[in-house]
């Protein structure tokens, strides 16, 4: 007997029909003799409706009164879920993040989970109860209620894995599980048997959208085996954990695609010490995350630096370098929103220098311009050109994936 | 400086316009002065959607999800609410029912308030917050959310009302107040500027549906002075309370109609003590509710027994009374479905027995059959056939407050 997280998103509970098929995989879990804990997103389109409906009234809604109104999504899902399951003749609570004991800060709509109290769960369990949790959501110290933000369901199904100890958390969603590259676009991708958290990691930041960073960190730090799976399908997903026996010694889990990027380029910085950090620091300070960072030595002992930033910024991230342009002390800058960043994703590939080159020839060879190069010990990413970026990862899915190629 | 409690019902709310008029109500009383504390309903269908996606999933879901289900209704009324007056540029804050401190017992779907904790209210109202509180809902001791049923948030804001010592509650509507008739089919029907306690219950629980019994009841108990008025018109409303002063010497406050009646007859009952007893235990068993009764002594010593339950009851009831015919002992049953009752309400009346008179009078002259009669301290009921209800409102009603009439 096991005790067991399962987490649900918002496509997989949208309606009635979804509703009875989660009910199905979740007493099916139950009747093998499992202890299960369920956590649920919104309905569908829930959210979005109800964040449309605050834009109606006041777009500028505070944080607070917009959690107290988003937090009802997900406790529409528990609820159904519950009456879905009773249907079936199983005993079923529902518990809302409060009930559930989820205690966080009171950072509105970015909450972070501080400690859970996991009492009336476990009450639930002993009862043999299958426990319905809100995802996404819980209280402050003012007792009033907070929403964990993008991911925040992910988050919420580790976080409860983590404080009962749970032998495996498992999120369904309406992929198979984690891929070698996005199987809707790239050729040839094939879903990964398992996968370690640093590999996860990359490849979600890198663009593969199965599941978010914050909840891949977390089960990472309190060591949560985890398990991406179909609530459709029905097949063994991808597990994801600290460490991964490899079958195949491939040294490349995942070639991914992102296209949330705008490339800035500051020419003709004079080659003072200091600048570059004046630059970030200022960047920061207006939360303007930056990724790759070139550096280099233009003409006349003047020096240039490009880094990118998600694309959404791009816009005020220039506009914020032009009002202080004398400060800094830079002749242009330049902004390209045309641009993509791809991947490769691999725990094996630090230990092997011909990685990063096998990428590099695979896309000289498709005549592809590469803009930056960004590596770290286990990825290596490029920036291109947004129109050549579907055939990138195809052509470096081919080099490492194709079953007759040399990675094997 | 007062402290009033302002309570909108579901049409009041029902699209981001009305909740922006509702806001404008609120902040004018704010504006004046006092401390405003609100109570709101779901907006317009919300909680027949929310019932109908549950019926969807699960016909028979237990009472406690169904509460979880449907207290999100008003959870979101409150966050709107609460926006809308920020964008006015005052200060609110909005409290799901346990946060507001409401405890009841756990009759989930009908739950009683046991007690309000206002400590929080108090401390926002301190901070001169608008504070709009879930109406309908509750907690019980374990911490599950509980609703209140019928008229709840009408309830919810006379036990606020009461506990917060508030110096009135306004309980908004899509009518005026409370009329001596229902002005939309009844002409001459004139709206009160008074009326008592008492008085109101007997109109409510006749069919005037503008304010619930039980939130009568309540404030009667805990002398919450209370004021219907519309959410549109602006208009001055009718004061509910303990004694008024008639400035006519009207001895009836109004007509009311209620056409949600059946009549049940019990033929050739064996005139034996106990019979009634054993019939109207045997219905309160299965908690179907009985009106009128009248009883008459039939022939062969045999006597007759009809009463009126609400008209969703009837055919259950006769079926109950059927399958016990030979241990009540009676000869035949008849379910009259085309009964309404009329009746006429009046603090006055107790000490005037020519209100009857004058009732039955008006009623004769027009033609229409009595078929029962039940009258209490304030009022004197008439069951007629269902065709003739209307016609029958409008007579009596004329006799009663034509201004040429004899009544004034």
């Amino acid at each position: 007997m096991a005790l067991i997280v399962q987490k649900f998103g918002g496509s997989s509970v949208k309606d009635a029909d979804h509703v009875r098929n989660v009910a199905r995989i979740i007493t099916e879990t139950y009747r093998k003799g499992h202890n299960v804990v369920v956590v649920l997103s919104a309905q569908g389109d829930t959210t979005d409706d109800l964040i449309a409906k605050a834009q109606e009234i006041n777009p500028k809604a505070s944080r607070r009164e917009m959690d107290m109104l988003l937090a009802t999504g997900e406790q529409i899902s528990i609820a159904l879920c519950a009456m879905a399951i009773e249907h079936m003749g199983y005993q079923a609570v529902s518990l809302t993040g409060w009930q559930a004991g989820m205690l966080t800060n009171s950072a509105y709509s970015s909450a972070r989970i501080k400690r859970i109290n996991t009492e009336r769960i476990q009450r639930e369990l002993d009862k043999k109860k299958i426990v319905l949790v809100a995802g996404f959501q819980g209280i402050n110290k003012y007792d009033d209620i907070t929403t964990l933000g993008r991911g925040g369901s992910d988050t919420s199904a580790v976080a409860l894995a983590a404080a009962l100890h749970a032998d495996l958390c498992q999120i369904y969603t309406d992929v198979d599980g984690v891929y070698t590259s996005d199987p809707r676009t790239v050729k040839g991708a094939r879903k990964l048997d398992e996968i370690t958290f640093d590999e996860m990691l990359e490849l979600a930041s890198q663009g593969a959208q199965v599941l978010h960073n914050r909840s891949v960190e977390m089960a990472k730090r309190y060591n949560v085996n985890m398990e991406v799976l179909s609530s459709i399908t029905g097949n063994p997903g991808t597990k994801v954990k600290e460490v991964v026996k490899k079958v195949e010694k491939t040294h490349v889990s995942g070639v991914a695609k992102d296209k949330n990027v705008s490339r800035l380029a500051l020419i003709g910085l004079s080659d003072q010490p200091g600048i570059a950090f004046k630059i970030f620091s200022m960047l920061a300070k207006y939360d303007i995350n930056v990724d790759i960072i070139l550096q280099s030595i233009g003409r006349d002992a003047s020096k240039d630096i490009s880094f990118t930033v998600a694309r959404s910024e791009g816009r005020h991230a220039k506009e914020l370098l032009e009002e202080n342009q004398e400060a800094i002390g830079f002749s242009t800058i330049e902004l390209n929103e045309e641009v993509a960043k791809v991947s490769i994703v691999g725990a094996g590939m630090a230990n092997n220098a011909g990685v990063a080159c096998k990428m590099f020839e695979a896309l000289f060879s498709a005549g592809i311009n590469i803009n930056m190069i960004s590596t770290s010990e286990i990825k290596v990413s490029v920036l291109v050109e947004e129109r050549d970026a579907d055939r990138a990862v195809q052509v470096v899915h081919d080099r490492f994936f194709d079953e007759f190629g040399s990675n094997s």
